[in-house]
């Protein structure tokens, strides 16, 4: 691979390249370069989202770098030290141990774990002295932290910072040192504390890591992020049927980026499909290839293969969705005709368009085709009913007022 | 004595006492309370402005309380870990040690050696991890710091604060908490510093320790506060007779502020002299007082008696001081007639003036009297003219253009 191909590949869906000629004189050295990404221990349930910049971490690993994935337990055994935050009490050394082994799990579904070295950022920062955290607090000014987006906005707001808070990004930024890191790899959300490595490599007079920087990728929505509190996410551990169909009800819009950010082919073959969609191909076509990939990433083939034959027999069942409209249709004492009631839900547009379908089969009600024109609903009485494949509604019947 | 008394006397020449009432009520306790004295091991040469701080301490001292003289060597270990101050290297453990001892030699003549703890924080802090501090620094916010004076002045004018210049406060006031102060003495430019303390201590569930600021005194200039750097100092090593000059050269006005802050005398007595002088009593009296008082403590009461008398042979010979004033007078291609040239330099009224005082033998030149109203000075000559006791001025004569 040529160092443009190999270039293009490494910035497929990168937020930020710093510096992209540093980068592209490092990649041509030819050695194995180290590149590093950190992450919390406090949160070891991985989401897609979190994959996005492991995906990343396998592609250098595939050029053949050395990757070194690095566990920041040292301050998550700190805790909160103000004492304010009672959610988030000090994890003892056994908790670290198995949220890395939880970790590992996770993240060898996507990683050679042969190539990938795991570091404990304690295993250098436990032996560390007061006066090292001094020296290391030298080597950044005050008004610079300040500039950091989120301190920014708190000091301005008024909010408090407490003064350990500007002592994590040096951490990190050592860390970088420690483990003579050439390339670091974040979410955008941490350029900041990678730039902060950057500097004190340079301080410590090693040559300074190049960063690259990888999107925040959307929940299910299309628009937060995926977040496990928002519920928009799709865990890795999801069972294959559940992470199938979640990811068959994203947008056909958010698809594309999932493609970029998460699957393994190539963009060229990815590309084909976007131009095909616009002319014929069935978007939902392209996303079970999606869908199938990641069942197949976090769990096996096999399981794709089932998730996607359940989905289809779902599909196919034209089971009841689970987010149908409901809504309550007024009647006589009497009750009311199915056509009527049809109509006034809006299932269909006219009660000679109701009789017309149930005479074709289209009209279910809990289910089950129904083929009579004059049924009659009686009051309160809630139902299902199903108009073709797709319209759905819950309907009670209530006396007209 | 009764507390009254012992509050006038503690609050004697002090700036500032936090909180008035708490430090009441600490001396109402009836124990003996542990009162902290910190100082920076890096200059150990005293100076006189110094001492007015340990005087306090010795009042403590003699009340029967427990005085601690701290020695901050932890930091000026770590030195200036910016690297950008060439003129601060750390300092060894030999030179700490070797400071340590110049300063106790210093300080004993004005404590009780028996009675008084000196102690390294090193001894403490070197055992601290960097855990420690991360936690220590999580005890105060961001905005709180800034709001020191010196920083706040250097974060507005957009002057770098290094990160770990918040630290060094921290674990100032961490020495407070360590040696469980009650009391700690400062300068008054130490006030901010001196309030971390008292804040930490709440942090580690202590009684916070009350603040007792010392005015910066003065130099012999009665202006600028003393300091080597300035020259306006009168170092406690200085040999009696300079110690002695130097007291004696110091305003009639300042005077007052150096028995308050620098003498052990009883202020009622000193009260007493002020109203004297404002009657008859020469200012230059009591000055004296106060030298011996001084050559007495860092020397003996021989030395004293030496310098008082070895001052006064100085000033009967009318010594010539060392500040005279400089000028020039004009005079003919003839020179100038000395009644003239000491009228033109104002050393006295008038001609006739002139021509009295040298009847009188009351006129030198070069320390040689003279006694000839004809004497014509010639162009181009320096010399040195004492009228009385008290007026000289060097004057040069040159042709008047």
């Amino acid at each position: 691979m040529s160092t443009n191909e190999t270039m293009e590949l490494i910035k497929r869906g990168a937020t930020e390249v710093i510096v992209e000629s540093e980068l592209a004189a490092k990649l041509q050295e030819g050695r194995h370069l180290r590149i590093k990404l950190g992450l919390d221990p406090t949160a070891p349930d991985l989401h897609l989202g979190h994959t996005v910049v492991i995906n990343k971490l396998r592609q250098f690993q595939q050029l053949g770098h050395h990757v070194m994935f690095l566990i920041g337990d040292f301050t998550a055994m700190i805790g909160d030290p103000t004492g304010k935050n009672t959610t988030r009490p000090p994890l003892t050394r056994e908790e670290v141990v198995k949220n890395a082994h939880t970790y590992e799990e996770q993240i060898f579904k996507i990683l050679d774990p042969d190539n990938t070295e795991v570091l404990f950022n304690s295993s250098w920062m436990n032996t560390k002295s007061a006066a090292f955290m001094i020296e290391l607090a030298s080597k950044y000014t005050v008004a610079r932290m300040i500039e950091r987006d989120d301190f920014h906005k708190r000091y301005t707001a008024e909010q408090p910072i407490a003064v350990h808070e500007f002592l994590y990004p040096l951490l990190q930024g050592y860390d970088s040192v420690h483990m003579k890191s050439d390339i670091e790899l974040g979410g955008s959300d941490q350029k900041f504390n990678l730039l902060v490595g950057r500097e004190l490599q340079k301080n410590y007079a090693q040559k300074p890591q190049c960063i690259l920087t990888m999107p925040l990728l959307e929940g299910t929505d299309g628009v937060q992020k995926m977040s496990k509190s928002l519920g928009n996410y799709i865990g890795i551990n999801d069972a294959p049927s559940e992470m199938f169909g979640k990811i068959m009800s994203i947008s056909d819009t958010i698809m594309w980026r999932y493609f970029e950010l998460l699957s393994f082919r190539d963009m060229r073959e990815i590309n084909q499909w976007q131009e095909d969609v616009q002319k014929d191909l069935n978007p939902r076509d392209v996303k079970i290839k999606l869908a199938e990939e990641m069942v197949t990433r976090f769990h096996d083939a096999a399981a794709a293969t089932q998730a996607h034959a359940d989905f289809v027999a779902r599909f196919t069942r034209n089971e009841i969705p689970t987010d149908l409209p409901e809504m309550t249709v007024a009647a006589t004492g009497e009750g009311i005709l199915i056509g009527n009631l049809l109509k006034e839900a809006g299932l269909v547009a006219s009660t000679s368009d109701a009789n017309r379908l149930i005479d074709q089969g289209g009209v279910k009600i809990n289910g089950e085709k129904i083929m009579s024109r004059s049924l009659v609903l009686p009051l309160d009485q809630t139902n299902i009913y199903q108009v073709g494949k797709r319209r759905f509604a819950k309907v009670t019947v209530a006396l007209k007022e």
